[in-house]
Order: structure tokens, then sequence, then C-alpha cells
């Protein structure tokens, strides 16, 4: 799989409000993903901070496109359980969502989610997930 | 506090992304809230189902709702954690989300968040909240 | 089942270092189960306040309980994910443990976990479970 | 510090319960610690697998070490919030416990915790934590 093809997931399985986000994979590997959440003011809630929201919902779609680019392409999924902790703000940046996978088993899938302002090297975010995988 | 005070909060506080999931507070009390996530096409995901993102976004911001509520009125808050788990898929239905204040402290406050599509009883997901309180 | 039963599982299926934490079971239902975590000296930390390790201990514990007896007995099952908040102190009191289980589906079990001091009304602590159901 | 001020704070501020599970530092450093935990058959459910409640409570007490060792001593803290995914058994195999400190606020301290058998490359769980620091 190609970052074209995570991007070709992006925009044919996820609802038009997440499509709104305007992700674009940066990076898929073997077991590992890199997202681009593009920094937006319509994510930014009063005060000017990005909206945790939107990194809950950015690690859970990478975790679609690491999972799908482990198993050489889109596989029916669905998240059982996310877990995040919001560490610091974000203003203005792009933050890129890492996703590793720590575990592929046969139906079940974990992964490890960090979120890191673009340039930054502290976490804005951090998130576990675990996916059923249908297929 | 009124369920129109909790809208206020709901137009007032978030960002534009989260304004458009058109969440709408049905009721509000001393330690709980109930917040309306109503159905539209624009959250659901390639199948038809309620994207998941748009559940954890909705608990979040009900939390707010609640918290207010629970202090008299909005209060600067961020989000520490939040764990949610999803149990039954939705399609077609709005989605009412309680909150229930199990601790308010000082500084930390923790809630735990039932999303049950209306008309059903058994939840299509589950989380939990803990929120820093700044004032 | 019955409680008994319930204390029958605790004693066949856990391990010796559970086995110390002297849980019993004080009832079992459809869709719930409540476990008791008695008070000891050996699960008090520094300063003397009960252990968070335990807490979480009895929570996964409980959880096997509730599911066996929704299950008619004991079947085997592992922890897919736990979350726990600590909300409260707890010295000198047993704790009750509560758990409802709020899916059960073919493999997979979600279940919510309050722990409530004897005689108190608010809870020390707060989990959720998932469970994958072996057979 | 050193792992041997890491052992002492093993010894002085846990439950004798926790201290049965004869958890030993293995590093400490500025931002993680690992956390040695000795495969004991007292750890072994039926059917021979470490239970997972003893990982969860050395993940929340390696949490502890590495805290300390990053103010650089022990000081007063909480468990917030800890979410532990169970990823793949351990049997007959000492578990590497390895603590690395994403944020360490000014009262909020959040952990990243992978457990390791000893020899393996796999983790057998994973573990975030929230701390409250209170000095």
């Amino acid at each position: 799989m190609t970052p074209e093809d995570g991007d070709a997931i992006l925009r044919n399985y996820f609802a038009p409000w997440i499509q709104e986000l305007g992700l674009a994979v940066e990076e898929v590997g073997e077991r590992h993903a890199t997202v681009r959440l593009p920094w937006s003011e319509s994510l930014a809630r009063e005060g000017g901070g990005l909206c945790g929201q939107a990194m809950m919902a950015a690690a859970d779609t990478a975790t679609v496109v690491a999972i799908s680019a482990a198993r050489g392409g889109f596989v029916p999924m669905t998240t059982v359980q996310q877990s995040t902790t919001f560490q610091r703000p974000v203003t203005g940046k792009d933050v890129l969502v890492h996703v590793r996978i720590t575990k592929l088993g046969r139906t079940l899938a974990f992964c490890d989610i960090t979120l890191i302002p673009d340039g930054a090297t502290e976490p804005s975010a951090h998130a576990t997930t675990v996916y059923t995988v249908l297929a």
C-alpha cells in the first residue's frame, strides 16, 4: 500500500464529517502509518486551541489506515475501545498522527498512537485503540 | 442552568466542526446532563452506520455541559482523559448522551457517559471522562 | 448460579496472589454481580489508604464472576482492556464491587464496574472492562 | 536516583500485598524507568498464564518509580486513571515493565508503559497512566 492508497481509503470509507478534517496519509509501513491532521480554524475551540475531539477522531481514523496497510488493503473493521490522554495544547499547527500496531491478531488488533504537532518533539495527545478486524 | 443555557454553551465555546454535529441539550441537573446527537447522513460511514468518532466527540462535549451545569455556568476546563467502548452499531437514529458526574473535585472532575439510541434500551457506546476544571 | 458458585470460581480459576484479596461474592444476577473486597492492612499503602492496584484487580476479577453468571457457569475468557479511574481514597472499609454487563456478545463482553466503600454512596473507583469470551 | 533508591521506594511506600510481587528496579533515568516483575507460580491463574491483575499492578507501581526518579526522589502522588490492554499471554517468564513519562506537568503526569516478557520483542500488555503529583 502507498500513501495514495491510504488517502483513497480516507475518501471512500469515512463519513463526510470526518472527511472535513482533511486528513492526509504521509507514510504507511508494515506495522505503522503516519497521518497529517491539518490545522484549521474550524477545529479551534474558544480560546484558539485545537479541539480534543478532532485529535480523538484523527487517532481513530489513522488506525484504520495503519491496519489496512498491514493487511495489504482495506478490510472491514470496527473500533472496540479507544483510550486517549490530552497532554499539551496545540494552536496553529498541523498534528502528525503516528500509529504503531502493537498486535495484529486474527480478530483483534491493538495500536498505540502518538499525536505530535508538526515541528515539535513532545506529544499533544496519546491514544490506544483496540479494533475488531472482520475479515 | 436551563437546557437553553446549555445550548448557548454549545454555540459559544466549541469549534465550528463540533457545532456541525447539531448537538442539543435535552436536560441538565445538579450532577447530570442529557444531550441529543441528531442522526445525519454526514455522520454515517460507509455501510450506513453512525461513525464512532461522532460518539466520542458527543461524549466529550456533553461532559462540558454537565460540569458547567454542576458549577452553575460555564467554567474553563480541559479534557485529561477519555476512554470509550463501542458496543452496538447505530443507523438512522438520534443518540441520547447521558452524562453523570461521579466526582466533582476542586480541580478534577470524573464523568460516566452512556450513549443510547433514541427509543432503545441498550447502549451503543459507553465512555468515561476525566477533566481538569480550571476555575 | 448462586453466590456460592461464584465463590467456587474465585477459588478455582484465579492466581494464589489474587486469592489473598479474600474476595467474596455477595450477589449474582442475569447481567450483574456484586463482589466484596474486604479491608485488610496488607492492602494499605503508606499513609493507610487502600491501594489502587487492589481495586483494579478486584474489578477485573469481579467481571469474570459476572460474565460466568450470565453464561450460567464459568467459561474461559481473557481481559482485552480495562480502564479505571480513581476518585476517592478508602481507609478501613470493605469495598463493594458492582459489575453490570452492558453487552454480552458472541465473542466480546463489555462491563461497567463501580467500586463503593461499604456504607458509602459515592464511588472510590470506576472501571470499564472488555473481555473476549472464548466459548 | 539509582535503581537501589527505586527499590527503597518499592519497600517503603507500597502495600504488603504489592511487595509480594517481588518487583525490582532495573534502570531509572530522567524520563523513564524499567522494573522487573519476576515470574512466580503465585501469579499464575488456572491454565498457567501470568494473571493480568499482576501486570496492571506492576504498571501502576512502576509509574511511581519513574515519576519519583524524574523528580529526584519520592513525592506523594495518586493514580487518576489507568488504561491497560492485554495483548499476548505470558507463561514462565519475567516481565520487564518499561515506563516512559510523556508529560511531567506541575500537577499531572502522563506515562506510557510497555510490558515485555524477558527475551521477547512483542509486548504482553500496554498501559497508560495519569497521576496527580501532590508536591
